[in-house]
């Protein structure tokens, strides 16, 4: 008789935060696939297949310390975060989730909770010393989003090593991918294209590591149920131009001439290369990407032809 | 008719947290001095001379943006913190500390206000880089309490950016005098030495820029009056050994032979200096310290004289 593999989860119970959200969702698919038993805190009534949810909003609930007992998790994993496009960089908002996110790791760890990981962002490095590297490229934020982040990661860190817990912190780059919300990047280009419509951007030299969020998903699982302490940067180890993207998204979308490259200035102060250091997810998390930017855009672009109920060429001939 | 020269303080109205502490009650004085009018929040229903008290707990308590609202000020001079000697350094209290500042931040502003002032530490400091200027020395604290100051002041100075407010961030040294709590340094030698016990110590060779409460009350209140953004030292501007101190206490309390240098050793990592650059606060607050440290201490045995109901020689004469 054989015996099947054990599963790294198996036998993990975790509650994720922001279980129903962009990157949250990708991590618990991870989880649940290998083996986790997950619960989440959601704010409303959501039904997410396989998960168990609690109702808590870790905005304004008080102290969740005897909720969280009552689950009897061992590991945390934050991924809630307020993340409106374009408004995200600046929202007070980053100020409320970092004093939330505090009186929930507080909380977690009075109700016997033995791990914690953090989302946490390149906007946390200076933006000059790219590429980035977790132990040695200085910490230097330039926006609130930014700087939340930062305080937050060194504060979980600095709390963990008092209470004698583990702690890691994820630090995603630059993401797309389904579900992805409008006003970003890579889901504005294909929405704009797959309508037929021009659509204006910079110039695209800006280079940027860009990362499937699936694959995203899969890394902060894994950094969740390992036993790495501190910083992990979450990115592909690819930075490719912006206008590498939006050329292979023109091809997808079968589109061509559409696209005013330099129509848009590019932000002021924009630096040309954000590049991620991954030899850290590598070898402790044993994280390899499984897509590349190629193959992960065509699904992304597949999941919008679906969402949009875009006729194909095949369902049209 | 002479008219009286106008106070820096008139007209304004300032919430002072931390109002019955240790140096927020030293701040709320000098503030009532300048003329202002002083508001408070407290746990407790307490009684502070000229000070207006409101009831609030601002770790418990949900938003407090309509409270402060009510109040009407303009600026907040934030010195409520977990401080209990000896454990302040590695509380987890630390933690909710930052997030009731964080909340209290939001709320001051959500209510109207326009300048607000939180009370760091030397702490935040890479303590191997003494003496510590304020742009410049480099920002690595080795404690939670470190950590928690270090980060809430980034936050607070990125999200007043950010709201186009006004932000200011007291870095206090080693604080001595009146009201100090039993526990620290200065406080546990006079009652020792006034009690006529031994007193053991470490060699005190280390050197620290140690103020009079009564001075650091006051430069607290001056960086809330003025306009001046991010941190400021907060220190007397002279570093000297501890055994200093001690040695003028055995004068102050007419002791001889009960003290035993070196009977305890250094903590591990200690550093030779911790000193202060107090360019800053002198040339944009004109703040000069009233205390040198032979008469700051004079003052602060006199005061434990009293409380203590101590005979003097005069009155045993």
């Amino acid at each position: 008789m054989r015996v099947a593999p054990k599963l790294a989860g198996e036998g993990r119970r975790v509650v994720v935060t922001g279980a129903g959200g962009y990157v949250g969702h990708q991590a618990v698919d991870q989880l649940l696939a290998l083996g986790c038993e997950v619960h989440t805190l959601a704010r409303e009534d959501s039904n997410i297949a396989g998960v168990h949810v609690h109702r808590a909003d870790l905005l304004t609930d008080g102290d969740l310390t005897w909720q969280l007992a009552a689950i009897g998790a061992d590991t945390l994993l934050h991924c809630a975060w307020s993340v409106a496009p374009g408004r995200f960089w600046t929202d007070p908002a980053n100020i409320d989730w970092v004093a939330a996110s505090l009186r929930l790791f507080r909380a977690f760890v009075s109700s016997g909770g033995r791990r914690i990981v953090g989302v946490g962002s390149c906007a946390e490095y200076d933006w000059t010393g790219s590429p980035f590297v977790e132990k040695g490229s200085p910490i230097r934020p330039s926006t609130l989003y930014g700087n939340a982040k930062a305080a937050l990661g060194g504060l979980l860190t600095s709390f963990a090593r008092q209470e004698s817990i583990s702690a890691g912190w994820g630090r995603l780059f630059f993401l797309y991918g389904p579900r992805e919300p409008r006003g970003k990047l890579v889901a504005d280009a294909i929405c704009t294209l797959i309508a037929g419509q021009r659509l204006a951007t910079t110039p695209g030299l800006q280079r940027r590591d860009f990362m499937h969020v699936e694959d995203a998903g899969r890394a902060l699982a894994l950094l969740a149920l390992s036993g790495v302490e501190g910083p992990v940067n979450i990115a592909s180890g690819v930075c490719v131009p912006v206008r590498r993207l939006i050329e292979r998204i023109e091809i997808l979308t079968r589109t061509s001439e559409l696209v005013d490259y330099g129509a848009r200035a590019p932000a002021p102060g924009d630096p040309p290369e954000l590049a991620a250091n991954i030899v850290r997810a590598r070898d402790e998390l044993g994280f390899v990407p499984r897509f590349n930017i190629d193959d992960g855009l065509a699904d992304t672009v597949d999941w919008w032809i679906k969402k949009l109920g875009v006729r194909t060429d095949a369902e049209r001939a």
